[in-house]
């Protein structure tokens, strides 16, 4: 595989614009009364004739039979090899949540648990307390002082939160304190390199504090810790692709996964629509677009095949506003896929169409699972779908001479 | 990916025989007009008889996106992953012109520029000046005595010319001293490891003295040194695979790529026909033969489509001969793709057959980029050809117990 910094030597500005729309977890598998996958049920017109006059393919997102959680996803999309560039479950979490989480921050997953009268666990998730009732929680442990450090307790979902320490000298090799199992009592924060002793009595002394101000609050009355990490260091799309590149996002997963490749991140609420009318007013000043769908991977989630049909469709017919642009180069595909089937995300490779005048069309006459995988393109892995559009933007020089 | 050592502990000797036809910058871009390419439009029996009989693919010299110079290209091509093994350029320049480098040879690309009263360059190609020009400069500065080496200005092509420094203790770890921009003075040569301190003292005194000789020949009246190296270490086919390799190529630099990996290079001068000949008389002495066909990728650059169908034609039309020797492997593709839609290489794959008793016959009835996307072999990295064609030439024993 070609490295980043043989990219980076190669690749040039031009005006030529490229469009990298995500459908998150665009690839199914077929209902078995029709044989047909949800891209397969959807009347998608406009998708298909771009499929027609451009070239398809189907994409592994990090390798053959493996399933890739959202940032293994997004950061293979953005070029960077997903086994190499990992993110700790500490900073996914809190990048979901959309805080901007600063260099040396150390950021961990957080749990509400129940402990009996001798400490030990009887329930990991503190009976699945309500977010509402977390959120007031995490309140009340974000007045908690730590010298030297400033701290914050951000709820999640129900028992889920997280929990970010900012400061000096900080360091995330710390053990997790949840054991992941009841019966025992939790670990206390252990450093795993010497670097982080210090860290771990900050965690420690958190950990404390916060029992005791929960001891009231049964069944949430313990917390457990697990995924410290720091923002991993990730060299941006401008230095490697010397692209301005922009995200247009409506979750805060997704923002903060193209903030970590250094994209300028536009804040949008309502959907596609909005999406590309805020592609349209920033297409001057930009060159990359990351545009994300989340609605078909929610649906897939859900299990609710029809959704995630209708959800491909609203892409679908939302898509002339985007061609209008005239962009000369537009990538269509997904994150990985979710087959409704499978209510989750899955290792299939997820189909992938590339537009441009030098694309070398081939015969795939639609947007499909069935005809991409007969596409010009063949199977490829997704962290070469940057050099593949850059290539066609004309963006690349000759790698030796 | 196998490694080379992997492969030579598997290849054995046998009296089959593998003949890899490279037709340069085969792989190309439909005419709008007509949606094919240059090799769809051709006229080629021999190789679409060939191709209905034998497996398709298509193949990608060296990443997907990734548009190769020649020296990657043919790396690829011969086993040796292109970003593994990289040849300097000025190494690489001088293999072109077909000069027989030696092992501890440095070589560098050269500029004839223009600098002014205060040394200052005003033009980094000296007004273009002609080849002849060029060639006579040349001569005057060959003339400049060093002592302890000997030294080779060799002319190029208008403005550029190669130097070679061959002697004792020489060392290529050094800066450029073309500063790539105008306005400023050439940088001297600079050692960037400490190994190379007196090769830099002997390029100063040489551009010293060529600086002087050159006062008077004003547009070029100074010189730029860029690329310097020495030839890599590559481990020969023969080491690698046990093969007795000849290479039968028109131009120098296929010449030069060949010798650099140790294969015996035959001389001929006058296109495919003389090179078929040459392959009949030598074919009882070698079991690999590279024959390299270039029109194709001239006519490509020069973006004449006709040329490059009709260069593709003579390839065809030639092709009996080789067929009647009777190889028991027949490789057909290319280094790369030069679609005259784009008038210079690019980052398409490129179409390859490969005929053998063993190969398991596809389903393509034609040799050519779309049939070849669809063909038995998929979409492969060029690196990998050569354990195929070793594989079908049965010289290849288990991997593993």
């Amino acid at each position: 595989m070609i490295g980043l910094e043989q990219i980076r030597q190669i690749s040039i500005t031009s005006p030529s614009k490229i469009v990298m729309l995500i459908i998150d977890g665009l690839g199914g598998l077929p209902d078995p009364k029709t044989g047909k996958t949800e891209l397969e049920t959807a009347h998608t017109p406009n998708l298909d004739r771009l499929a027609k006059n451009g070239i398809g393919g189907l994409v592994d997102p990090v390798s053959s039979g493996i399933t890739p959680g959202s940032g293994p996803g997004h950061l293979a999309l953005f070029g960077y090899d997903p086994l190499t560039f990992t993110i700790g479950r500490g900073v996914l979490e809190v990048i979901g949540i959309g805080f901007e989480l600063m260099r040396d921050d150390v950021a961990a997953r957080g749990n509400f648990c129940t402990v009996d009268e001798q400490g030990l666990i009887t329930d990991r998730r503190a009976g699945r307390i309500t977010t509402d009732k977390s959120a007031e929680l995490c309140k009340l442990l974000s007045q908690i002082k730590l010298e030297g450090v400033e701290l914050f307790v951000l709820p999640v979902k129900e028992h889920r939160f997280s929990f970010v320490l900012r400061g000096g000298g900080l360091a995330a090799e710390l053990n997790d304190t949840d054991p992941q199992k009841t019966g025992v009592a939790p670990y206390p924060a252990k450093y795993t390199k010497i670097v982080a002793k210090h860290t771990a009595d900050i965690v420690n002394e958190f950990i404390n504090k916060a029992k005791g101000i929960l001891a009231r609050h049964h069944p949430a009355n313990m917390i457990l810790l697990r995924g410290f990490s720091k923002l991993p260091h990730i060299p941006s799309m401008s230095e490697i692709y010397k692209l301005k590149p922009a995200a247009i996002a409506c979750y805060p997963m997704y923002k903060g996964l193209a903030r970590l490749v250094g994209m300028r991140v536009f804040d949008v609420n309502n959907g596609i629509k909005e999406e590309l009318k805020v592609l349209a007013d920033c297409y001057r000043e930009h060159d990359f677009f990351f545009i994300h769908f989340k609605e078909t991977d929610s649906a897939g989630e859900d299990g609710d095949f029809k959704r995630k049909v209708r959800a491909i469709e609203t892409v679908d017919s939302a898509l002339p506003r985007l061609l209008s642009l005239k962009p000369e180069v537009i990538i269509v595909t997904g994150d990985h896929s979710t087959p409704a089937l499978l209510k989750g995300h899955s290792w299939h490779p997820v189909p992938l169409l590339l537009h441009s005048q030098w694309c070398r069309v081939d015969k795939v006459e639609e947007f499909s699972e069935s005809a991409c995988a007969l596409g010009g393109l063949g199977r490829f892995p997704a962290v070469d779908i940057m050099p593949l559009a850059m290539a066609n933007a004309l963006k690349l020089t000759k790698f030796g001479a």
